[in-house]
């Protein structure tokens, strides 16, 4: 089936609280995981929530990236929705090493149906 | 099941390219979304493509609301991940209306677990 976007999941239990907390150790993270890819930067937002948990939103040329993290909960959202292909199996991996966390769960959605697909 | 947030996305078709095209046509419809739940916006970042299609991503205190439209498939995904429940039926109502568009799909996903349902 020909789509226009994937959008990709990432579900995280399990983390340390601590390193999941602030905003000084998820933007590392983010960075990461674009140069994994071929996505482009366009612009970012950050929010710190107090005491602790971090939102952090990239907007990228080809959609958009985006970090929740609940510490308290031990668990932190990650969402990648692009409009051209993502090698998902590299980013669960660093996800997995960088977390020392097996309760990774990798989620994918195809998102929207090209015009060209409708008329065939 | 007791979740930590829910994500819904809203995939829609058959749009008239001309009315999600712009960033102007665009921000009054995420803002009146946001006037349709208890959603705090912190932060707000968009992006005009050329010639037509857009970005646009709303850091919310609840988590985010994104938009991406792609003109030249009449399409639009917006999708709201929140960590408070949502009115989504308002919503979707909302969309099909101003859009005048049957072809609206709504898929939710719950986003974690709560450590409080871990230990149960």
């Amino acid at each position: 089936m020909k789509s226009i976007g994937v959008h990709l999941m990432w579900d995280i239990h399990k983390v340390e609280s601590d390193i999941i907390s602030y905003e000084k150790d998820i933007a590392p993270v983010m960075e990461h995981i674009i140069s994994l890819t071929t996505l482009s930067i366009e612009n970012y937002s950050s929010k710190q929530f107090e005491p602790v948990g971090v939102t952090s939103i990239y907007l990228l040329s080809e959609s958009h990236l985006s970090i929740h993290t609940w510490p308290e909960h031990g668990y932190l959202a990650i969402d990648l929705f692009s409009c051209v292909p993502i090698e998902s199996d590299k980013i669960t991996e660093y996800l997995k090493t960088l977390y020392q966390s097996e309760d990774v769960k990798m989620t994918q959605v195809m998102r929207g149906k090209s015009r060209e697909m409708d008329t065939k």
